[in-house]
């Protein structure tokens, strides 16, 4: 029985869930064994076959996707989620040609990261590998559905796709077209599984890691869903929790560049995780540079929780309480502080941040390589906006999600993150003495 | 209170070790920190003042060892086991020099892994940063603290060392020396922290991570050890359990060639992880290899566990057992059988092996190609003995162990390994459109 026929039974009790989850697990681990072996034509065969049948399936995604609709609004849902919730002919579209982008990308399998000739003549290299299987956890968006699983095609593995209860239809209808361009490209069809069921113990068994048939999890979700998966995970975990993206304006910084790049960060969008929420200012060029930031935030519609030296700069500056320093709010508001020099704010960033992207503005570049240097978060920028902390900015063509952690990825988990390695020893009869 | 004036009290009821183990974290946190902003000349300023103090205090460090080996000769420990715990002058000097062989290793913090400029202008690069804190649990070799400490100090790491409970003396006057060449050099004492007690609930403690103060576990030892540690850790670990390493003599293998690696990758050592357990032979080549090959193994003293026609061919080879095909001997003794050709041997290597080292003995390139292609293994080799797995072999200097896991390390793991890496982002003032 594969996930698609059980899906349509999809009455499972409590025990059932773990079987039907490890024989998705048991499908997935095999599927990585041949798609391990796959050359880069037949992957992205499978892949344009998948653009091409997420095309073609358009009305029967939709149908799936309108019911999934109808659903959430009587469940009171808001506006917000019901548009990311919904599909139309052009978001498929958009969908379809994302999946062809990731085809388009350079084949992260292979590549010979290291090199090197031994004393005796043996020849070592480091070879990029596919990762494994990859288990995927989000909640409301259809297409995570298309651009998870292509990513994890292209790096070779398979993908264990968890959607969220408000979006199953929708995402098994995408699935099954995915899955039909694997056969046509003589691909295994497990290399995209949904798991078929709404049960939330789904997603415990996911976290266990199937007995070993999940290599990596990667939650795509808010911050419940993340701080779920990265407390309970047996297995190792690709996420950010969250994004408390800092910008320190240094006393050398142009004024200028200052406020072209803090009205970037905070304001472009401001729900995305690489969304400055902090605004340091160091106190030598507090008395130029405070007062015409934090005027320029208001002026933008942006709220703004001070300190005392920005409280005075303008009356409609509100204090900012010690919680603001570790908040994210992903809205039109921001902390601001004055702080003493550099040393000053990378002690606040030490204390305060995710370890996600932190950005120095400063015209004095010895200032910027301290800030470069022990700043510890995945990235940080000098004279940039902290809305460039995005895969498709880093030229990675597509990223699966932005990890914060010190293993194995680190910052936009593209393609490449979503790879191992092992090494080739070529010798011609060495022994060892 | 510091981690060796706790040891000197050394009684710890079970809510203390809990209350110990943390203070240790926090403290190795507080370490790693610093240490990751200090530069290559101060680590290895710090690296030859421990080999220099390990020297100096030789005589302590063989009256804390003689205690030990007295207690566990009591504890009736045999002799080989003594033979690892035991240190004299001769040893010490070893072990002193491989901590100068680690400080003149090429520093692995500050590599760029990776660069690319943006058609925006951002110039981006990939940068290696130390991990954080390595978290070291051995058993009896005392050198272990030596050497473990010196190759996570030179990845810019801090060290919590948990030593076997034999070895606790001698671990802790050997970190003594240690924690005064860090001092020496102007960097925490606490990058080299030994638990200073032999409380097992220690260990359950550092392998929860300590609440987020440990960032890998890495276990030197045998394989209750490693089953454990993979078995309970909440954090990543690096480590292999058992290297059952394949070598398939190819229907195209030379013969000389294959006598020569086979007898070296089972018979130079028996007792280490890459000595070879099963020899493949292609059905291809059986009647002209198989025989020279095991009268070969057998005539070095090599007892044989054959399959039909393995057994066929010497009186001596008793019948394989299902279970010899899944057994890590560490001893003279080889698994043998016959498969049908490439295919049936990486079907054997798929089924059977631990994903640590296997070799393909072979004049045909298009056969080596695909072994080295297929074999999903940590190492994989093309005429050259499984022996050469390891670190030093590799030119990586020294390893803290072999890892056979797909994330962030595999095959052995050197300092390079020990390392993670951050994004640096440089630009002139770029907002994202």
């Amino acid at each position: 029985m594969d996930a698609m026929s059980e899906a349509r039974g999809e009455a499972h009790g409590d025990g059932d869930v773990g079987t039907l989850m490890q024989a998705i697990g048991t499908r997935a681990r095999a599927a990585a064994r041949r798609l391990a072996r796959a050359p880069e034509s037949g992957k992205n065969a499978a892949l344009a076959a998948m653009a091409e049948n997420l095309r073609k399936a358009a009305p029967e995604i939709l149908a799936r996707n309108a019911e999934d609709v109808a659903l959430a609004r009587e469940a009171g849902q808001n506006a917000a989620y019901l548009d990311r919730l919904s599909l139309d002919a052009a978001r498929i579209g958009a969908i379809a040609a994302a999946v062809e982008a990731i085809a388009a990308l350079p084949d992260p399998v292979g590549r010979v990261l290291a090199g090197f000739e031994r004393p005796n003549g043996l020849k070592i290299e480091r070879v990029a590998t596919p990762l494994g299987v990859i288990g995927v956890i989000f909640e409301s968006r259809p297409n995570v559905t298309a651009d998870a699983g292509a990513l994890c095609l292209k790096a070779g593995n398979a993908a264990i796709l968890r959607a969220g209860s408000d979006s199953l239809g929708t995402a098994m209808a995408m699935a099954q077209a995915m899955r039909a361009g694997l056969a046509e490209a003589g691909l295994p069809e497990d290399a995209v599984q949904i798991v078929p069921t709404r049960d939330r113990a789904a997603v415990g068994a996911m976290l266990t890691g199937l007995q070993g048939c999940i290599d990596v999890i990667v939650p795509r979700g808010g911050k419940s869903l993340v701080a779920r998966v990265q407390e309970e995970a047996r297995v190792p975990v690709f996420a950010h929790l969250e994004g408390i993206c800092h910008v320190f304006v240094h006393g050398d910084a142009d004024l200028a560049m200052a406020r072209a790049i803090v009205k970037n960060a905070k304001l472009r969008r401001t729900g995305v995780c690489g969304a400055a929420e902090t605004l340091l200012v160091d106190e030598a060029c507090a008395q130029t540079h405070l007062a015409p930031l934090v005027t320029m935030l208001l002026d933008a519609g942006c709220a703004v929780r001070g300190d005392e030296p920005t409280c005075a700069v303008d009356p409609r500056v509100t204090p900012a309480k010690d919680a603001d320093w570790d908040t994210e709010y992903l809205d039109a508001i921001i902390a601001v502080r004055v702080v003493a020099g550099l040393d000053g704010a990378l002690e606040h960033i030490a204390r305060h941040s995710s370890a996600h992207t932190e950005s120095i503005i400063t015209q004095d570049e010895a200032a910027a390589q301290r800030f470069l240097a022990e700043v510890d978060s995945a990235i940080v920028m000098h004279n940039a906006s902290t809305q460039f902390a995005d895969g498709g900015e880093f030229g990675f063509g597509a990223e699966i999600g932005i990890a914060t952690g010190r293993m194995h990825a680190r910052g936009p988990v593209g393609v490449e993150q979503l790879t191992s390695f092992k090494y080739r020893v070529c010798g011609t009869g060495q022994t060892r003495p």
